[in-house]
């Protein structure tokens, strides 16, 4: 349970999409820079840490991005559809990049397998924001 | 439901502080981090922004030291006690202060008050995590 | 003088992108980060803060961007230019709305008028690496 | 040339802190935030990662703990003396134990010896700020 959903019900202004999606999307994002972090420490801490150097790079990458993504669909305020859908279409990007390198230890690394769960929910929740976004 | 205990579980090397604790002030991080960005959002967008300069400035600052602390927590690979320490004291002590100015504006504005259980929560599990570094 | 050109030509891997454009990016981006919470903030110190609750929250928005462009773009080891190009055009796009904004206050109010410089330079410094990683 | 120094002398509120230690500080933590965030990188990138780890490590904590101090000092609004001085204090404290570390490494590593001399410069900037408030 996070707070996400009742500050946005809480905004003195109207959210300019679906609250649905947009909640969504806070958590996935905030909850994938955790993992991301983690995942990348976590390489760090393997014996095998020189096959998980594009893994370690593309978590550094994503956590970046999504801390930044759930930050901007938090504020509501004077909200502008142009720079939202580039960030968040970014977001979805490097997410799906990440969750395909850390697909790729999945079997080998259980962090990595549920770091590239964190990144697909989140590249999912940000393809249902761009969705509402264009409707 | 968060990533971070199961990441946590994953790591390769033992964790320094107690599993419980730190999913709980992980989690209590990244969760005020939202919430700080969100109400000091909400805040700009009420009639009486003039009113409420000051839990705007808290927000952006414990905002950002959440965000810092719920990825140092979130690493576990070479933990040094003493820098966690800092750290999370810090955090303790801001999201305390961002508290108690939320807690001024909560009878008229709900995110102030939500913000306010947020930064509280966050002060708390910093404390528990404090107690057991301590240990 | 910052560490950036040092830092980089320290790197064990040869950079993707031209050191010069490079280089000049990273600064800009970091200098952005620091114009942009430094003008969100002069602005919440105005007497007139009603007039410029757009310049806040794209400032904020611009200083999230800016930072997270800035660390990604100093990060050389498995450099995936797609993802760079995401990251940098999403950086310039932001960058040009928060100096539109900053540029119709910056008669009154002298932070916005280098606000909007520091954003102006960013921009074209992501354009420049745009140009430099479709060479 | 940063524009801190600009930003700080056109804000509508008086500065807390000597103005020339504020700047500095500012400056040298964002310095540190782009030198640490390639340490790291660079680290990655060599062939012996594997006697890096902790080095790492501590340029992940640092840029983290650095761009929240160049924030956190970018802001003058309802400054709160005793939040600055926490957050500087445990910006000293690692910045110190990541020179510490880079130092280790400097003989071997010109990244490592660059990274290391961003850090001693920020957590002496810190310093100085500590003794401007305490003043």
């Amino acid at each position: 349970m996070t707070y996400a959903r009742q500050m946005l019900e809480a905004h003195p202004r109207r959210t300019a999409t679906e609250a649905g999606a947009l909640v969504e999307c806070i958590e996935a994002c905030f909850d994938c820079v955790q993992s991301c972090v983690a995942c990348a420490d976590a390489c760090l801490g393997e014996g095998d840490v020189d096959m998980l150097i594009r893994c370690i790079r593309f978590c550094l990458d994503c956590g970046d991005v999504c801390v930044t993504t759930g930050r901007i669909l938090s504020r509501q305020t004077e909200f502008d559809a142009g720079l939202a859908r580039a960030v968040v279409q970014t977001c979805a990007q490097v997410c799906g990049a990440c969750a395909e390198e850390c697909e790729r230890h999945a079997d080998h690394h259980e962090h990595c397998r549920v770091c590239a769960e964190a990144c697909r929910r989140c590249e999912a929740a940000c393809e249902e924001v761009l969705s509402a976004l264009a409707a």
